[in-house]
């Protein structure tokens, strides 16, 4: 073998091994792109769940634990995971006040691999008469998986 | 020179090429990552100006100009630039209607390169009265440069 054809072979193994990581990162993206969206879903759907079994504490694992998730509505921004527990422990005292909740509408946006948009409608049945709107999720990829790390829910407006 | 020497020349430029298009990958995420925050608030404020001076079509030009481009509040979800354009000339007919917009407490989260969440308060004074809120955007940087995808605004509570 050459000293040509020795120097070819190197640099057609280091092109082979380019073009197949670029192609497995191709499939990568896709395959994050779809996960993401599924989910999601499932998160939200987790949620509905939890909230209609009177777990407040299991609906919450569905946000990011940190001081740092926000929610934001008509009162204000509210800041910390814990804080908002809390929020809905007190006002959310037994399974009469929590009602019904379904989730409808949503549409997922992926931003990049590791984060998403998710818009989607709130509707609650409960005693005090029904209540609902909208909401505008943030989520992001975490090591233990997606979680929500914004939220900014909106009620209907009366009409 | 040997075949051996001939091929460790091949490897050690294949590694600092490697390691230098790492390096310099770092180095533009970290760019990239503080010019989204300058980029945002940039654009933030450059609204701010185009509304005050009365140019709602400026104004309009920080949102993505796409059929997707998503508005959320009280009263549901408009779809896409032209429809919020539409409705903003028809809302605002004049300066006195428009107002004086000032935006505030603006933070902004990056969601990988090309993704940012932004948070902040908004305050319009206008003949009719002063109103505010809270505003969640989502933005991505295009080619053409950062644009808002979607908008999520609420109006204070009457306290």
């Amino acid at each position: 073998m050459s000293v040509y054809r020795r120097q070819l072979w190197v640099f057609l193994m280091v092109v082979t091994f380019t073009a197949f990581a670029a192609a497995s990162g191709d499939a990568s993206h896709q395959e994050k792109t779809q996960s993401a969206d599924v989910a999601l879903r499932a998160l939200l759907a987790s949620q509905a769940a939890d909230w209609n079994r009177g777990d407040i504490d299991a609906f919450m694992r569905g946000y990011r634990n940190s001081p740092e998730t926000t929610f934001a509505g008509a009162s204000g921004v509210s800041r910390g995971w814990q804080t908002v527990l809390d929020h809905y422990h007190k006002n959310y005292p037994d399974r009469a006040a929590m009602g019904h909740l379904d989730f409808g509408e949503i549409e997922v946006t992926a931003l990049g691999n590791d984060a998403a948009l998710i818009l989607g409608r709130w509707h609650l049945t409960r005693d005090a008469g029904p209540v609902g709107g909208i909401f505008t999720l943030v989520a992001r990829r975490f090591p233990e998986g997606w979680r929500i790390i914004h939220d900014h829910t909106s009620t209907d407006a009366a009409k």
